[in-house]
This record gives C-alpha cells, structure tokens and sequence, in this order.
C-alpha cells in the first residue's frame, strides 16, 4: 500500500546493521554484549531517538542472514519470491554476474577420513589462501560435466562458491551437509524428475572433486548447501526511489544487497574503516547507506561475549564518524540476535533506534534490550522498518485526505 | 473472526476521539502539549485504565483524517470499499442524503488575478456567513449543467459541497487544485473515457462560477477536489450490535459517521458543550457515543502549543461531565497525531486509554506519550480497538469452548 505514498526528496539516510546484535541474559551471562558496552555515542544517539525492538521474521522464528537482510530492506522474507537461496547469495556476494538459468551452489570444504566419514565440516577453517588456491586446483580440473559448464570461485576461507551453467538445470536437490561429524556426506538427491540431471552432474561433480583433492590434508571433499536460482526481486532503487549504496565487507551482506539492486562500494573490514567508506561516498549522489557489521555476530556465535562487546565498543567510538555526516535520518540495529548464551542466531526481538527531527524521542536514554523494549516503537515487524525510515526522512506524503 | 461473538448487553460506551491528539518532543518542543497540559481527571482515569499506543494505518503511515476514523470504527482502512472520498464525506457531514449514482465534490472558494493566477487558496477564509451567501448565488444561478443537476451546499467558511445527479457519471476525474499559489487551477480531466461526461460537466461548472463570482472580492473561482461517489460500507451498528450516536461539530467527522450508519446529534462546539450533549442523549437509547473535540489537531497543525495544551486542559476539566454518567466503557484517544513540531498530520502511534471494570489497570498513572509507551496494551493497530472496546463492555463472547 505504501508504495505510492513514496516520494522524493533530498534527504540522506544511514542504516547501520550490527548483525547479531542481539542478546539475552542468563545465569552465565547476567548481562548482554550491549548492557556490558561502554557505549556513550550510542546511548546518546539513543536518548534523541525512537527506540524499540524489530522481529525479523515472526514470533520464535530463528532467522538465516537472507532473510533476516530481506526482511531489514523491507522485502516481506517468507514470500517464495524474496527467497534467495544461499549459493545465490554467496556466489553474487563474490561480484559474480549470475544468469537466469544458473544453479549456484554455496560450498564448504570439508575433512573426510579414509572411509570417507566427516571430521572436520569446514576443513580445520582453512585460511583464504588456502580457499583461493584449492579453487584454482578444482576450477583447473573440472570445467564441465555432461555438457554443462561448472565453474568454482572462492568466497572466504573454507568456503566457495560454485555455478552450473547450461540447459535443463534446476536447484530442487538436498543439500549434502550431514550437519555433524561422524557420518558420511549425503547424496544430492533430486527432490522431483525434473531436477535428476542437475542432482546427477552434483554427485559427478564431488565425486570428481574428491579426487582432485585427495592429496590436500584438510580440503578433501565439499559439501554442497544453498542449492539455488537467482530470484526476480523488485530493485530497492525503484520500490522505495531511493539510491542504495552497500558498505559491507563479507560476501553474503553484499550478495543480498547486490540481488536488491544496491550499488557495492570497498570497504576495509573495520567498523572505523567501514564508516570512513561512508565518510567518501557521502556526496557521491546516493541517499542510502546500509552498513553491515559482521563480528558481532561471529562473536556471539563463538559465545565469546568479551569480543562481542569489544565490537560494539568500536562501533561506538567510531560512530561520531557518521554522526558527523549530520545524515536526515540515522538508524542503528541487528538482522537478528546471535546471544552469546545460546551461540547461535535466535528468534529474540532486536534493539532498534531510529534518530531524525521528527523520530519522536521517547523515555529511553540508552541503547540496549532492555532500554529498547521502553520504547515508543513497541515490538515491531522488521520489513516494516523501511516504511519507518521513508516517513522519517519525509519521503512518505499522508494517506487520504 | 470477532464478528460471530458479537453479543449484546445493556452497556453504554464512550468513544472519546481529540484529533491529531499525539505530540512528538524535538530540541524546539521537548514537551508534548499533553505532556504540558494539567490534566489530573486524565491521569486519575489513566491510573485506572489499561493504556497503549494507537497504529492508524501502519507503521510510518501518516493518515488523512477520514482514512483515520474509518480504522478508529474498526473498517480497515486500506479496504478500497472502505474508501470513502473527502467530497462524499463532506456533503454527508452536512446532512445531504447522497443517492448512490451521485458524484459529490469538495469545494474551496478560492481568489484568482485578472490573469486567472490563484492568489489565495482558501479566499481569504472568507466567514461561514459569506460562504452561505456564495453558495445561494452559485445555487440561483447554475441549475444544471447538460441534463445534469448541480447541487451546492455550504460546507464551512471557504469550502463547499457540489453534488452531481444525474446519469452516466463518474468519480474518475482529477482534482483542479494545484496546491499552491500562483498558479492556475488544473483542469478537471477525466482519467479514463467513461469519465469524460463527468470532467466535461465540472469543467463547464468551474467556467460558470467564474462568471457568476466576478464580481466577489475573495470568492471569486472553485476549486473541486476529493471527487467522489458513496462507498457501501457495513452499518457499524449492525456490525457491533450497538446503537451509535456521533457527537462531533464538524463536517467530516459528522461525515463519516453517518456514512457508518451513526445517529448525528446536533451539538456546541466547545468541549463542555459536546460533553453536555451526550449528558441530553444519555438515556435516549444509543449504547455508543463517538465525541469528537477537532481544536487539538487544529492548534497542531497550526505548531501552537499553548493552543492544544489548553484544549486538552478544557477537556480534561470537563471530563466529570462524562465521568458522571458512568459509562460501562470509556476510551480516551486520537485519530493520529498532529505534533506541533510538525504543525501536520503524522505517523506516530497515538495515546490510547480505555476505562472499565475489566480493563486490567496497568502501572500507567498519567495520561501521555511516554507514559502510554509504558502500557499494557503495546502498541496496536487502531482498527482492533473496536474489538478491545466490545470485549470490555463484556460483548464479546469466548471464542471456542
């Protein structure tokens, strides 16, 4: 509905995304990375602010980072038409131009023993390098299968990416990640006849794979996940007529805003480095600037609550960076929550602060869970955080007369 | 799904709306006018009450003052037989019995130079007295137009209803005012051919009372918006099983309540009059009084402060009236907010307070924004208050066994 209320302005808008950001408190953890953080700018940005906490999917649902990013741009996350499968996210993250009828598959190397059980899922989290040069060694030995074209890319580490290309392919097969050590990888199987042939150059493909790299100590196998097709997603630009830039470091951030149709500039990983990216691209005519944060949430994945709350801590003391851009509207979040006490994503509602002259400043004066759920903006769906955004830039005219 | 459990008691309710209630703080107003306004019959009832923060539409939308009641009577207001047009709303507020082929229009008079340039949008807001004369002379003069009968109708001050009856007629034509100064009026065009009688009709109209007004110092052109046939909405009582009576002075709001099917009682304008009109009415028979106070959102849109603050102090002064009815059911709140510090309608959720022996006092001891954030009722979509106010005056039966 909101969709023809949108109008133009001048107006520039900072979205700034902490992934992860999220927290809980238990017995082990009496207070979340947030509480823990010394974070005066944050706490100050928040008692000027809206504040609230944003549900990125729905009540208990534990979002991936696709969805949880979809539904931060406002794309509603459970229609099948937003779901960009992994391998698409990953392989678009890398830069890497997809067309329509490409499968593109999102890999892990993996450790297998001589009886070919899993030991090691992400192959002893081999360094980039390593990544590139096992890429190089598969891309050299495997260019196609069966009359269709493979090609493999490095994406970070112990993961790649890999694109089948040419006729009748589809990327309805199972994924082959057992999810634990101590069992053999899966098959990829067909989930209909009309997948057979894409499942059967898969199985050709680890098969051929595992070959090439019996030699390697840790990469020795793939496991293949996120088996996909590009999706037609409304370009962001258009839909909300704005012009999107993405100041994101890691392949999956910039995969989803890249499907969206946002511009990607390179960023140096560093929260003061990212924000500096922001810093020179400022008047270079775009009028949105999403900024990923990923350690947060590497970190609350690792449970390591010390280096969660070191990472908020640089995202504080760089923030008067962009503060210092006087942006129209400023908004600090999560995708989702990653509670160093569960060291996983979870389904908790996110802290949410949106500043701008007219944002509304409620009671709360600093930026946590618990601050935020004082909030004026309550508990609130995060695909409707763009409507927020568009109004308070001014870019949204009234609804009737 | 509420509607099957709609059963019917011998309770009374009052409905009490102050437009555009909401306020926002900024560096300019860091005090809402209800915030500043004394108001201790509000906070005693607040105290106990269970209190919340009203949605109009969605989040980020700001409403037009129709759109906004039709969600506060519980008709979703994006349904497009919901859609009530301003024209349609107007010449019902005044008590025209609209027939369903008619096209009703929204008048302003409005002052134009020699060249035809519009100088004043408004004319000068010429007083309610000098429209009535005006519309008389437009009524002498311009009878029909090609078979079609024209039908004008003092409004308020500058504005006026125009109605068209007659066959072969259609709303789909644009509005004439161009919004601001300067300018000429637009023509009336039809927007699709089947509204080509129609806009030829209105433009013939708009030419005549140029001629006829010539000879006005401020008056002296039309301009038509909000162009309109009737909507066939639910009858509200049929649908909550009550008998409503609206108290509300001005046109649009008496408008939309009688297109809902609500009795209109005549009444003052201040708010100790209205109050003393629903003390008349009290025992005439109706079960739900809708009051409407305009002045809040007036003085809002206006950015005066001390305006609204002592609007709401006369109402809050004049709260015992209605208190000594004991109501079984009592809701104080707004249709949307209109903060002085934007001196226009917007998006912000709106102060929302209902009064009964079931309402479930929360730890709310005052009646503002901030204080409402703090409620038991979070923040929630205006078109369920409907449902909160059944279910309070004990009308809603359980929902399965």
């Amino acid at each position: 509905m909101f969709r023809r209320l949108v109008t133009d302005n001048s107006s520039r808008i900072i979205f700034l995304v902490l992934d992860g950001l999220g927290g809980i408190r238990n017995d082990e953890f009496p207070m979340t990375a947030l509480e823990a953080a010394s974070t005066p700018n944050l706490d100050a940005l928040a008692a000027s602010a809206a504040c609230g906490r944003s549900l990125p999917i729905s009540i208990g649902v534990t979002p991936g980072s696709g969805p949880a990013h979809f539904a931060l741009f406002g794309y509603d996350p459970l229609a099948p038409e937003n779901d960009a499968g992994r391998g698409v996210v990953e392989v678009t993250g890398v830069g890497f131009d997809l067309h329509d009828d490409d499968v593109a598959v999102r890999g892990n190397f993996a450790t297998i023993d001589e009886h070919g059980i899993l030991t090691d899922r992400r192959a002893g989290r081999i360094p980039h390098e390593e990544g590139i040069r096992i890429c190089g060694k598969l891309s050299d030995n495997i260019r196609e299968i069966d009359g269709v074209k493979i090609l493999v890319m490095p994406v970070r580490e112990y993961r790649f990416g890999l694109v089948l290309r040419g006729d009748g392919l589809s990327p309805e097969v199972n994924e082959t990640d057992p999810q634990k050590t101590g069992l053999k990888p899966l098959r990829p199987e067909a989930m209909n006849p009309a997948a057979g042939k894409t499942a059967d150059i898969l199985d050709k493909f680890i098969k051929k794979a595992t070959e090439v790299l019996a030699d390697e100590p840790a990469a020795r196998t793939t496991l293949l996940r996120g088996i996909s097709k590009k999706p037609s997603i409304e370009p962001f630009n258009s839909r909300y007529g704005l012009n999107g830039a993405a100041i994101a470091a890691y392949p999956l951030y910039r995969g989803v805003a890249r499907l969206c149709g946002m511009e990607l500039i390179d960023t140096g990983f560093s929260p003061a480095e990212e924000f500096e990216t922001v810093r020179s691209a400022w008047d270079g005519g775009h009028d949105f600037f999403f900024i990923h944060i990923k350690k947060t949430d590497s970190y609350g994945e690792d449970g390591n609550i010390e280096g969660k709350r070191k990472v908020i801590e640089e995202v504080d003391a760089a923030l008067p960076i962009l503060l210092g851009l006087k942006p129209d509207v400023i908004v600090v979040t999560g995708d989702h929550s990653t509670p160093c006490a569960m060291k996983a994503h979870s389904w908790h509602p996110v802290p949410f602060l949106i500043g701008s002259d007219t944002c509304g400043r409620d009671d709360v004066d600093s930026f946590s869970e618990a601050a935020c759920d004082r909030g004026s903006l309550g508990v609130f769906p995060a695909s409707s955080m763009m409507e927020l955004i568009l109004a308070n830039a001014g870019r949204l005219k009234k609804y009737g007369a």
